[in-house]
């Protein structure tokens, strides 16, 4: 390796890792848009104060437990890493090609602030934000920081030969199944609210600076402005077109009504799935993914309704199964001259291992989480609005 | 021309790239603001849904056509990169400086995208949303496509010596041309709207994100991360600021009221009017260029006016004149040192030759278009606003 | 020096100065979301018009006055880049490493764009928009122009030792202490305004713009894509965490209630505060920086309070001070290896004299700007909001 930085990469990682950070902003607007309006800023805060504590954790230790050296497959040394200790501020010796190791830190750190937030979607009008602080801090001790160090850290799944390129199975799974099992525990809504959003352009605002963000999300994994980076960027935009064409036609059919809030929805779920994918797939398999993501995600939502389970904005669907199928699909479409890892049976069954062990684990730790945390409101505050109950303008 | 990838390029052209995507949305926040509320969401879903649809049809056979072998100076062959056919996933062989094709294939991508919604701001009120999605892929077929390939893909124009830096004539000239005669033939709308911004925060952030990009829209030109992309950015920026200054004083004079509207089309006024000469002009030329804008257009705006055509949104003032009067100057502007384009009697003459055909060829196929497609709403529809006969929230 | 550009740095120049740039509207919208609805339009036509006023001086000699050659320590030579005269289009030879030097110019131009604005938001229902296009005028020419000599133009106080990385001192001390004065000739609001925020969604949609940007506001500082800029990236990031969660824990113990105004406001005195430091200290340092900045600024707002001095958006507290601080803190926190400023007695009492000068400089000109300016407005006008009197829809 060489040991000087390269200009062209360096400036690389300063724009994809922006790129991940504005989606986070994005995301609370989504979610924000879309919840009903008295819940709005609660649904806004759970995201936006992810930002904060997620950085002093990643500071203070959780990036050394992903990145430090593997003790036995399961975590990466807290200590090695901890307020930055031990990183140079030149080029990074292990990460990256000609990078300066903090790039690398931030880059992470953002999929690391992400991540959780995606849950909220699913607890519209029902979680306490401060209970949301300690569900937070926790999930992310003893669910992110350990499965991110599984897949990515090297630990005992990138042993095994699982991979993920973007995050599918540690970000989308973790987050998506986790969600499930947080509205199971917390129950539904006493308060109905009908499944519109309040604010279609907020929510539009928020879908913007998803797309805009995802391109970097995707495309950043390479670490370096190459030739992968260009597939998974390409990959990333064709799937969420067909996706959204797609969502939208079905939902038409469906419904018969055009709505954003579904063709946002479609676009997700085609990001979302094409996630773990992007640098493995050509982009022939990128829009075959995309049709697939439409058609699996929205049978999910619609399940998941049906069996009355009250997911407010369809985490579970779009998210948990989403980043699942797309794992899986790496087994079946990804091509060696991409990036070096052939669709097999074998690879098949490894993705499928992987992101089932890691769907259950989060759905096993969410629940003892939840019991723990609890952080359910009560009947009287779910009707006047959290909003209400916890700020002021 | 080396074989390796060069990282620095390859950064350039993925947030150039990044930059013209984000526009699209942009353009929908900033129609969506403009337009009187009860048309907000239709006019914005033509917007969003040609991200999806244009994506499909220039991975399905649009971009050879734009882009694959000249056939007789009129069409690319439709079949040579049908479905990213024939490409290779490194380096560039054809197209610019050590960019990996796909990096080309995405960057052109985002011009198509938002080509053909630009003419949407005129049809405020009229104009059915699955229309729409008919008008939009013959437009793309006959219209967008052929004279993409006329000027950029090696057809007929650029044969003659026609050009175009950042798409004055490909793309806000054919949009606002096309937009004139099919507003000429949905007609008035039936009812009268005042012009005045239904949600000026929307306006203007969508005005936010066309600013932002265009600076992307009007370097990425170069394809490289080089001296020419450094002046068609700096032209940008100087223009805009020019057009945004002389419009409102303009305005004020005129009105004895300040305005958001105005200020935020001025600024465009001045964008679409430097884009075609934008790589070819000094920064000296590019201020006398924004004053010119401002003037011409807001002539133009108000000459149509007095016509009493319904442009809801003034698009062929700003961008088909902008983009007409930006391409002549060329003629009139360009200095040798910029970029090989001096101007000269010559150059003005193949300049308005090219413009005049695009205009032309623009108009008479949108003509027949519109006539197949049809698409107009009843008065009723009118009366009630479109959001609510075709959307669910 | 080389004399060819290097592409990685051209891109790296590209997206800060659009990373820059985009920071002015989301200030707009910041403020605009901040203040009460009859002063909205007002209070972001401020910030939006000084884009293309500001612009447009820079051209015409604003550039020149900062970084033409010195004259006695006090200004640059006016006419030696007046209207971009004398400039190459390729390689600059004096600023920046392989760079153009347009992009100097434009990077440059994003900072003395930001800078006034940031006033406007002690501002609010108190001045006439026509009288801030004066006092911009002159505030840039009086004020901006030395100043920014001062410090990164060769001017006196770069001789002395002082040092600035981002603009603690040149943009946010002389903006804040600026608007102080400011406010107290104004007066008090006739009509007293409940301190909330009229629209929040439209305030985080201006933070978020803000946070993205501040970035590269920092790390452009390094004019090239090496480990200084992922530093002061770094330490970007890490000060607003930090001050974001402690304002939040300060305020809620305060208040008792959560609240978006006072997350962003922590958020932003965090960036205020550290922007100066960015590319002197360690991450260690930054998160110190945070920590302070937090208490300090939310210290400095509630004081002007007491002292009923009428500061609508705490623009002295938050910018003013943080800016302020920020520059003395080099003197404390700097670490030779980071970027050759080592903290010591001297460089503290440097630091202090140079920001202790510009403050009152700031605060003594625009006092005489103001007497000259005047451009207060009845209690008529405030009463009935200035929007209704100054702007059409």
């Amino acid at each position: 390796m060489m040991t000087s930085l390269n200009t062209g990469n360096v400036t690389f990682m300063i724009i994809t890792t922006l790129l991940v950070f504005i989606m986070t902003p994005g995301l609370a607007f989504f979610y924000g848009g879309l919840v009903d309006k008295k819940n709005s800023l609660t649904m806004m805060f759970y995201t936006f104060i992810s930002i904060g504590v997620v950085t002093l954790m990643w500071f203070f230790g959780g990036f050394s437990m992903v990145f430090g050296s593997d003790l036995s497959g399961v975590i990466g040394n807290p200590m090695e890493y901890f307020m930055l200790n031990n990183i140079d501020y030149t080029v990074s010796k292990s990460h990256g090609d000609n990078i300066p190791f903090l790039m690398f830190f931030m880059y992470q750190l953002m999929f690391a602030i992400i991540t959780a937030p995606l849950m909220t979607g699913a607890f519209a009008n029902r979680l306490n934000p401060f209970a949301w602080i300690k569900l937070l801090i926790l999930w992310m001790l003893l669910i992110y920081f350990p499965v991110a160090h599984w897949v990515w850290g090297g630990g005992f799944l990138s042993q095994l030969g699982f991979v993920d390129y973007a995050g599918g199975t540690v970000i989308h799974t973790t987050a998506g199944f986790s969600s499930l099992i947080a509205i199971m525990i917390l129950g539904r809504r006493a308060v109905t609210q009908k499944k519109e959003s309040s604010n279609v352009n907020l929510m539009l605002v928020g879908t913007t600076l998803l797309l805009f963000g995802w391109f970097g999300f995707n495309a950043g994994g390479a670490l370096a402005a190459d030739d992968v980076a260009a597939i998974a960027f390409t990959n990333t935009g064709l799937a969420a077109s067909v996706a959204l064409v797609v969502w939208v036609l079905i939902s038409y059919y469906h419904k018969k009504k055009l709505s954003f809030v579904e063709l946002a929805t479609g676009a997700i779920a085609g990001l979302a799935t094409i996630t773990p994918a992007s640098g493995y797939v050509s982009p022939q398999g990128a829009v075959v993914i995309g049709l697939l993501a439409a058609v699996g995600c929205y049978f999910f939502v619609e399940v998941l309704k049906r069996f009355n389970v009250d997911d407010a904005l369809g985490v579970w669907g779009v998210h948990g199964m989403g980043g699942f199928m797309g794992t899986i699909y790496i087994g079946i479409f990804a091509i060696k001259s991409v990036n070096n890892i052939e669709a097999s049976m074998e690879q098949f069954f490894i993705q499928l291992f992987g992101v089932v062990a890691v769907a259950a684990y989060s759905m096993l730790i969410t629940w003892a989480i939840m019991k723990v945390v609890k952080g359910g409101v009560s009947a009287d505050i779910q009707s006047k609005g959290l909003d209400e109950e916890y700020f002021s303008k």
